[in-house]
């Protein structure tokens, strides 16, 4: 199953895929609207809410404003997880994952905009498979910790490199408004392999191919995170894992390529689908400080 | 004002002190509830959210059990802010705040237990000032910043020294569960000298003074965090930041100083309160696993 949230003249609604691909939804105000995807993943209730969708109206998907497939609970990012990409920042293998945070509110859809501030032109790209936990549990084992993992979606962990590195903790250049496309879709995880192995992962900027790798390259492959993030974090369903990405990125070329106005960022994750973004300057900032 | 959240044989509520110190409050299914201090904040009902708690019943701060006093947006700590602690690091002065965040699921109140986990015996102490954010915004003038502020609270930043350090990010050993403590309460901007600044900040464990300094000591004031932190990201009514730990961890003792079972950490802020923890080992682990 294959669902789409999605908003449309103010409202919200969510969508399911059809055996021909196209897409049937209810909105939010609807009869049957089965709720929000992270609810419906905490209730254990996907099938039927498949089902409830199924009998919705037809959505185009290019006349609503995708939203992240979800609210996530967590969201607990992977560094380093790609050995050329941990080469290519000249940092050693680790031992254990490097994990950091994303707040909600660097979040958006497939579709919108990814935002450059004014005060970096350092702002990078990031192609990652991200694994959507539907079982939360603590301690949980590595044999049985992808029955913990209700589907995947694609995230683009767009970074503002200088403030990244400004500091010895990476938070700060992780977190700009506008900064972290998450969609377009979440795929049941029966929908691909055990734990999404084997699947190639590509980032594209204004159609050339920036990253390419598999997921089979992952040096923590999802069942070991969920295992080993959940030997001190609990984890509940809605959570997050934004598993990390492979070798490409603009910071490590020579000469370095980062986004900026009018380009096109473009995820795609065999069996999942693309993530589009165009990239627009901010131009927000005296109305953001008037507004608030 | 000062504000503490409480439960009680399963009920919540929320509670106001009142001139003499006593608490008066309302649990959450009492006519008047004025709703979680979350709501009140962002919805500017502060004073009015006092005056209805006013008139509810007496409550005795030792008879419930004190949860942290709202459920914070986003969990912003800071590292390093403390020019002594910095150096106990052998870090360099940073020149913009070095930024991680905590996840909810690390958070207990005051009273409730520092959980030291089976996986480490580095369970180390930080005691810090807490700023709630009160009216959102992005790129905040520092000039007025504190507007921005609602007021302050108590955190003990509990790290897992050995999972913190062991990969170049230190979210996994500042996210463990039950090493959070917030509280005991939140006290209204305006009861305290502009930003916090200069009061005494105090770690004890087991009564013996572990951290003594100034919240003027800070290397990036509140005001210079808000204005800083909303470079990139929006601030929103009820995120809080944490504003950094000064020396005297016991990771850089000599010899170190870990908290273990039966230790009792407190932290006490001047004109804000004490926020006392026991500390217990872990004994949840086989349970957790089994109620998954």
């Amino acid at each position: 199953m294959r669902f789409m949230a999605f908003a449309q003249h103010g409202r919200r609604g969510l969508a399911v895929a059809s055996a021909d691909k196209s897409y049937k939804g209810l909105f939010e105000d609807e009869a049957g609207y089965p709720g929000p995807l992270e609810r419906i993943i905490a209730q254990g209730g996907v099938a039927s809410a498949a089902r409830a969708l199924a009998n919705g109206v037809d959505i185009d998907p290019d006349a609503v404003d995708c939203l992240p497939p979800l609210v996530p609970g967590k969201i607990i990012c992977v560094g380093l997880n790609y050995l050329d990409h941990a080469a290519e920042n000249a940092m050693k293998v680790p031992d254990f994952p490097t994990l950091f945070a994303r707040f909600h509110s660097g979040l958006v859809g497939h579709g919108a905009a990814l935002v450059r501030p004014p005060e970096s032109d350092k702002f990078d790209y990031e192609g990652e498979l991200v694994a959507v936990i539907g079982k939360g549990g603590r301690r949980i084992d590595k044999a049985n910790a992808l029955d913990h993992v209700a589907g995947y979606s694609i995230f683009n962990d767009g970074s503002i490199r200088d403030f990244q590195l400004r500091t010895p903790q990476w938070t700060m250049g992780k977190n700009f408004d506008g900064t972290g496309p998450f969609g377009p879709v979440f795929v049941t995880a029966d929908e691909l392999p055990p734990g999404a192995k084997g699947l190639h992962i590509e980032t594209r900027l204004n159609g050339e191919i920036v990253q390419s790798a598999s997921t089979d390259d992952l040096i923590f492959d999802v069942a070991s995170l969920v295992s080993l993030i959940s030997i001190g974090i609990t984890l509940a369903p809605g959570d997050i894992i934004v598993t990390g990405t492979p070798s490409g990125v603009g910071a490590a070329r020579k000469p370095p390529l980062f986004m900026k106005a009018g380009d096109v960022c473009e995820v795609e994750i065999e069996k999942i689908g693309t993530l589009r973004n165009p990239v627009e300057d901010d131009v927000g900032s005296a109305q953001a400080s008037a507004a608030e």
